[in-house]
């Protein structure tokens, strides 16, 4: 919202920069320009490396061990003062680095102004940035880790519990609850690879590219990467400041954990609706309704479905940003730092909501056991009967079972309400053992090929992902 | 970012629909789920359509009048104190609506419980967005009438300045600024209308559908609609509170816009570019450096030239939102405000700092002739004459011109700088009127069809540009 | 897929434009820059619009009416050729303008080479691409028609069908399934006003603003525009040949109508499946499964639901194509014609799929009616009788109804299956008639409110719907 | 385009589903559903699979082996006739699985319908869609490469040349050429990272999921997972057939890359425009211009930037398509492969495009000199400068530094015209050795710091880029 009519008078020109500026900036080039609103919370990071920039210049003779010292305490009261809330920004000042720098200013003296050799603002705020982004994916991989435990726990409590596999929403196969919950937990472990691999092009330390072609200050790249925990200086300073698919890569791995999630949010919704009635919410994350007094709505599932859109929104934008850009640095990429955390606001609060929601749900044994009776859920285990039984080749096990499909569609019964006779007239190979897979508790039973759904698969596969998924 | 840790003790129920509930949410719930942070700025729209609805209500006998009268004050009273930064809005009572209704109770008692009959927040949060949308749409028009006002100024005032037109940014034809100003002048006159045709489709009132299906109250929502401006009440229940198409085709239209305000500031960013050196941009819209001490970066355009990315990335995040949706009414609709509040705030920043950079620029005169001098600008006027004055079909023409053109890259020179001998070895029709063509001077002049850059066109059309936009 | 290896020798430069080139492109320069493949579709477009300019020509004197006859003659010959699929189309040629010109030339000869008079392929394949496009937005608004015949016509014939309306998939309210039919009747409405609003931004002229200044020829647009059907010129003559809102406009509102076939397919998907079982569908619109023989798949339904990507991924390429893009035309451009054509088959396809499955689909009473047994579905109709019968607050009706929906779920029961006596025991006002609105067919016949979901409501609005969508 | 006409009859049901089925497929459920023309591109793959799965299941005993060399004869005779050309593939079967089965029952009879046994096409797809994948990344890989090797060539022999960097379009500070075109290779070497890590994700076997369960028969995944070269099979069914994440990732990955290719192209753009004039493009990789003869227009480098827009659109599609699809398969996610295809030809497309014009293009130094002159570009020197001789604080310097380029502006010279007097004037400190530093070429040479860009840090940094990126 514009805070400012844009006729209104403007400010004096910024201190740090302003040197051969007559006049100021307009109120809506303020407006417009300051990114303080955004960027603040970088302050941690901004302050941690301006103290190992600062150590690392008097190592080098650049500053003296006094003023290093003068800088270090006085970044350290001014991140005390912001954590304390005490600390007031300044949007006349742009950004986190401005106010920061022209608060050291105000408490040290003229060392302050000795902290910006070597450097500048194009790199201090990629540093920073790649900073941020670095804690929040060990935070992620976190929050990841423990919806797989839930999805873990629940399968394991739920190894033996039958319920139809879709294909197309229609019934395809009888699966159990165990094996359902285990495939997403195949879908976040890529996810959190993705992000492990996202945090390898992260983890490189832009500082020393200053402007954008380094600098002649005899600077040491690599001790203020080890001191910042940067596996390594980048090596083009250009690249370094002009850089932005590593908030790309978050963004697009973001997404696609998005999608993920938003398939289990779209199957609780189906779930949890009356028709399908397969889980039970906990209240503690359901709502109600301002007229309709019965309803428990899936709200935390809708609400984490629609996530997905915000962030492949957040993907796209910066994409466009990025599109056509000239190196080096241009203001355009100022954009970057609200999408991403956004992005990343978005899926701490979806991946602890889906961990409550996994925990919490109870499923329905009854209702799963009352759908299996639709749809001629063991067909394919006829055709396979046909198959080894019969010595027929699939296309025709195939062929004569839908023809039987059919006959039971007519009769408005399951497969094995079908009589004996009645099958044979179709085809007279058929023999009473084909009773035998027509349930589908042994139909899900038999199906123990690596990676099937048979419950002791899937207690193996549970265990299997605890270790794979769960340790260290 | 996530105010409370997910583990923490949740809150209890919210009051107004959590009668059948025994717990309350979790925190993670009450986190994802509150909307008030957002939609809080729908406070005066809601309370102008719960006034609008109260007295029907009471015309039609459903409420008392006494009561519809303690409503309409009580409603009044909450809009002061929110004006006035007093009122306090609640996470727990999760939304705008619900916060108004909870203090209208505070304040007036049991009839602030009757003013949600034969409502529900599915239409009243519709209508709320709607009236919303509604008014920012006028606010955007306006300002796109703003920008349109500053670029004829200064096409009229820029009539005569010839520089090189550019396809593929190479030099084209030569044209005038004040042509250059006109184009976007008719690109943001048809953002004008695609926003007016989506204002027609905003402006239908949801109200009255109740949840989803209308009620049994006999309510007169033609009256309602009246009231409140709206051209009529949507005319079936389920599409009234699950339709967002409305919201969706202004973002579509945003981002359309947003293309055109970042084609003219990627000009910008170009123009002021000492290598084109076409404009010089005011200091009120640009910035320093705060390591580089002579720059004058032209931030204003670049950010507004990023804006397009956000824009795109709010239309591709609600598309996403309601892609695959059933009706009626579902939660994911929840996050359509903050996209249209985002895209509704990029704009009207973008075209304020649009406006006051095209006021501000100066065009740069010496800059522009010397550009003419490059790229053999009049070639096509040669290959014209040569049609006319010696009756050759164009595609001759235009062969024989390339190979004076290459001459003249052979031989470093313009192409009015060759002699009539050497022009004449390519082809002996060439006579010496052809020097009076290629002067880009004259060039543009004798671009006198419909649309075309003579200056007393571009004269013309500005005045037509004037009446056709910036009246009424 | 690359047609050649990069490495083999290229072609010579194309002939109408190679007059200063002395080598020719690169294999890969004449794969990436020839659009034949995909322009060719506008072949009847150019041809109309090149005989329109000649016509104008010839009448202005440009041309003689001899040469201006054999172009018109000659360019019907190669209509008919193209349409016959004997016209060799030549990727050296590059583009659906170049081929024709070339074929004209061996036709006719010179004369041939005089039709690019006062034109460029600029402003020539922008008026080919806009002509090519109002085709397809009247093509769109029949076929948006037909899917509105096909559910008005399931709305009427099924006006008293009750079924469970939802909101976030949870039971609500009983809704008429003709009442659901009508609500996408609406939102195509607003669709088809969409396109047609767009179609008056389509339908403007670019030619005669040659390559992008405008000509010196005495040309006559205005007769150019009327022959050609277009409303008039476009004014500004850079505007014209950068111009790519039209194509934006029309992919949005494409998106837009994607996303309501979406919500359609997706409740088609969800009705089709046997937990709700709601329709049938008609054998002609689903399909079978290569393993699973019972297997009747809504694969119509799930396309259409998926090409809602298509569609926003067509809107997203073209807008990051289009921004930041400098005037006048640059080649990037090119890329829009695939993007519109794929996204108007696309629509094509979808409409006439969805049109096949409403007019096919029968809708399942007995499930219907199974499903209404769930949710408590008439427990708004109690909140309201409390406010009407007992004069309650309807605040306070909803939390005593909410009371009783959680007796009746400790019970297990509906709650027409509670005794008086046990909902007095919760408020002692509830009497006897409370009975009368418990039963969801009259739930659903008393919400008579405009717009409402009462049969006769239904009746009326699918006569109106006919009136306003079907007529003319 | 709609092939026929919707109201047309009808073809019957695919033989390989159809048993249970009375009707066919309405025309238009053809036309949607039929994936033939996009999936044949998987001819070889499947063929690859179905091979190897023939052979398991041979080595298991399910069929003979007689059987499993008849298939293996009749597969390899389908691939030759493909290859040839001969093969017809018909729409009415669908897609390219049931061509090639169909085909072979056609050769080898009965024991085709063999082959189906234990798999499904659900897992078939998959396997096929990764194979091709695979492949694909390896390709794009070389192709990167290549553009790699292009760029460190132009950087080792133009490791010297100076012009001017720029942050914001605006002059900077000096650079080398070489050192720009670095930066690019360290882009292009992290997306070869992505697409590397991308490879993980796709080369893990679905096949053996069959239709989403697993199989009873007893077959061998490791197996056939050892002799399609794949890392190991998938450990879940359901996510081995539902699973597009790798898909998407690619995807991902190429949009980013096609931001980089973009920057790279909008320097060529802007590069070769006549007001920069730093490089000259080859006449293979520029075009022409219908009307004005003297054009060279920088084509291919305007449609590697417009193809980041389809990169991103196909990211978009694929993931619109997947949002919120519930497990297992649904026929939405047929729409994948086009996606796919048409990125991996984009980007084929785009990098032989840019390995070309880079190999071709020739820089120039006298303009790059000339813009040297332009913007104080030693400004941030000369602060440097005032730090390290007269020991200022850095924001001192950069204020003192201001007021002299604010001189240089009044009198309209480079700084190093000013006089040592003029410069004493503003800050007595200056003294005579300032000059020294002045000098583009000097300012360059200063930057020696790791990643900086004096061209003994380029020469260097080239040759460390040759072994970190070409060898192998």
């Amino acid at each position: 919202m514009l805070k400012k009519k844009p006729g209104a008078a403007g400010t004096s020109a910024n201190p740090m920069w302003g040197g051969h500026y007559i006049g100021g900036p307009s109120v809506i080039m303020a407006e417009i320009n300051a990114s303080i609103d955004v960027d603040k919370r970088l302050y941690a990071q901004d302050i941690r490396a301006s103290k190992a920039h600062a150590e690392m210049l008097a190592a080098k003779g650049i500053l003296t061990s006094k003023d290093a010292k003068a800088i270090a305490q006085g970044l350290d009261a001014i991140q005390r003062e912001i954590e304390s809330g005490v600390f007031v920004f300044s949007s006349a000042l742009e950004d986190v680095h401005m106010n920061i720098e022209a608060s050291l200013k105000e408490k040290i003296g003229d060392a302050a102004g000795r902290l910006h050799t070597a450097r500048s603002r194009n790199d201090q705020v990629a540093t920073d940035f790649r900073l941020w982004l670095r804690d929040t994916l060990d935070e992620l991989d976190a929050a990841l880790k423990d919806v797989q435990d839930a999805l873990i726990d629940k399968a394991e409590s739920n190894a033996d519990l039958i319920l139809p596999g879709y294909t197309h929403l229609q019934p395809a196969q009888p699966i159990t609850f165990g094996h359902h919950m285990l495939a997403y937990v195949e879908m976040l472990g890529r996810d959190r690879d993705r992000l492990s691999d996202a945090r390898k092009r992260v983890n490189e330390m832009p500082l020393g590219a200053a402007a954008l072609a380094g600098t002649s200050f005899p600077i040491d790249r690599a001790a203020v990467a080890k001191k910042l925990g940067f596996d390594r200086p980048m090596a083009n300073s250009l690249d370094a400041v002009s850089a932005r698919d590593f908030a790309l890569e978050f963004l697009a791995a973001a997404t696609i954990l998005g999608t993920h999630l938003s398939r289990l949010a779209e199957e609780i919704v189906l779930w949890a609706s009356p028709s399908f009635g397969f889980i039970a919410l906990s209240e503690a994350f359901t709502s109600g309704s301002s007229i309709m007094p019965q309803k428990r709505n899936p709200d935390a599932a809708e609400l984490v479905r629609a996530k997905t859109g915000r962030l492949l929104g957040a993907f796209t934008a910066l994409t466009v940003i990025m599109k056509g850009l000239p190196l080096a640095y241009s203001k355009d990429m100022q954009e970057d730092k609200e999408q991403v955390f956004d992005a990343a606001d978005t899926l701490r609060l979806s991946l602890a909501a889906m961990a409550g929601m996994i925990r919490d749900m109870q499923p329905q044994k009854t209702a799963m056991a009352e759908a299996l009776e639709d749809g001629f859920i063991t067909a394919t285990d006829l055709a396979d009967w046909l198959v080894r039984a019969a010595n027929l080749p699939f296309r025709d096990a195939h062929r004569i079972t839908g023809g039987i499909v059919r006959l039971a569609e007519t009769k408005k019964c399951r497969l094995d309400q079908l009589t004996l006779a009645e099958m044979q007239a179709i085809d007279k190979r058929i023999a009473k053992t084909v009773f035998e897979v027509l349930e589908p508790v042994r139909a899900a039973a038999s199906r123990t090929s690596l990676g099937g759904t048979a419950p002791d698969n899937v207690r193996r596969a549970a265990r299997q992902a605890r270790k794979r998924f769960l340790k260290g």
